[in-house]
């Protein structure tokens, strides 16, 4: 029992550091200064869990009783506001970190909203959003559209390890096993899209359609 | 009750079905990739209701507990994907069907918030809230200013069909004759925008003014 | 008791007020109708402490259930909307009130969040986001990065008033004297930063840094 609290803990608190660093690298290149770095090191961190929280019923939010939330977010932002030079050059070690924040996430928050008796789906798809929910808050703060909304396989990804989760919690699998797979799952097709450019497709908007649509947006008031 | 309870219902998962394929549509326009749309779709169709029932305290939501409001978003954002160029010729047709799920969900979100004992005053901006939040996340979400905030009595339709909710309840009218009034209310000013033109003034800015507002815009940070 | 209660009630309507007036004015700048003004007006004035009031789960908010912020926001907006020209004039005036508005609602904040049992630490965070998060939301609405994520010490201030409410409750101070040295401090610190250009740090970029960030920034969907 105690074991997979601990565990889920851990889980939660890595993907939070490597997350909180992807809010503190996207905060510096758009020239925020220290506050807004540490701002979106923690709302990129935290804001998946948070909003989970909210829609489960469980205020308040972990992130705001439980101060290691906070730490680690702060740190993570103070080590890449005196670093960003040497964190911006491991861009793809960032990747894939952030590809383990997602998996950690993806089944940490499967696996709460389960216990507040979400029905399995529902339980899936919030372990989606606490994993691609800080990164889309990170992104409306910055006014871009949310990337996860565009690329790479990054909420499938999220949403297939969240799966095996609640897969193996209709089975009757133990937590462990199913949190380890759901994990890998989500970790390799994340890795196949940074690799091998692996994507969803859009659309199919033909050259006539995509015309009309530039000029409509064009119109459109900003 | 029965018949009121279920009555509530369709009006809510149509007003979903509606609101989706608006949030469908927009994500194709902005080129999202099957799952952004989908995403879109269930923002559009849902987050009105979600945003209210966030706010009096009915969690979880009851998009989430209520597997058929998920079911409706996805089937919306396929039928759009897959029937774009169709969807897309008939945006009169989608017009009037946006009206119709805004007057549903005022009618709704009114009624709902009034059962958990909300004022009369707040209870109709809470019926405003859920017909005007799903559209209004969907612009967010796509980096627009919300179109509810700038025309054509949008809100202001949702807002008269909530209050005459509200109103009702107030007098004692039994609720199938004020959701029927109220709904009639707000589909008919959205209609009259739509036809012809009707919305509300914006602030009068002298020439001289609008001059030094603009200047003063160029030099914002974006 | 009920004095302190009165004093708190006070104070937040008044940062109500002019956080509203603020709202109501980016709003005009941006050519909303006389619905969005109000809207922004609202969330200008009451975002902070209705997301405060969700995260602690303070739910239906205050600002839902006692009319009179609602009515105060209304005013403000409408106040703006009648008397653009004149309110525009008045913009070192706004400015200031726009201090004394955070420096209410950081410290009105801060003791809310400490009523609910939120640790010290986290009591101060949501007083400073009760002060900041109706300006964010504005912004966000507006499609512009939030300028407290930016700017002159603004979130700084509100936090350093609601740190001291906070270290006041845990010294067993009297909530009065906290309250008006931590709303002090934070309308001091604004006030400096206004006039003399108080600001924090951002991260140092090399001139080569600065460059390929631009670079990639313009490689960058939007």
């Amino acid at each position: 029992m105690i074991t997979i609290e601990t565990f889920v803990r851990i889980l939660d608190l890595g993907g939070t550091f490597v997350f909180a660093i992807s809010g503190a690298l996207a905060a510096v290149n758009r020239r925020l200064d220290i506050f807004g770095i540490l701002v979106l090191s923690f709302v990129a961190g935290n804001f998946g869990g948070i909003a989970r929280d909210l829609l489960i019923g469980a205020v308040p939010p972990a992130a705001l009783t439980d101060g290691r939330y906070l730490l680690v977010s702060v740190l993570a932002g103070l080590i890449t506001y005196f670093l960003y030079s040497g964190v911006d050059r491991l861009r793809t070690p960032v990747l894939l970190f952030d590809a383990a924040g997602l998996a950690f996430f993806a089944v940490a928050g499967a696996q709460k909203a389960i216990g507040f008796g979400l029905s399995p789906v529902m339980s899936a798809l919030l372990g989606m959003l606490t994993g691609i929910g800080g990164g889309m808050t990170r992104d409306i703060l910055l006014t871009e559209i949310p990337q996860v909304l565009r690329s790479d396989l990054y909420a499938v990804a999220a949403l297939a390890g969240a799966s095996i989760v609640v897969i193996g919690d209709v089975l009757g699998v133990s937590y462990g096993v199913s949190a380890l797979t759901g994990g890998a799952l989500c970790f390799g097709l994340r890795y196949m899209a940074i690799r091998h450019g692996w994507h969803l497709p859009s659309a199919h908007l033909s050259a006539q359609g995509r015309a009309e649509t530039d000029s409509s947006n064009d119109k459109k008031p900003h």
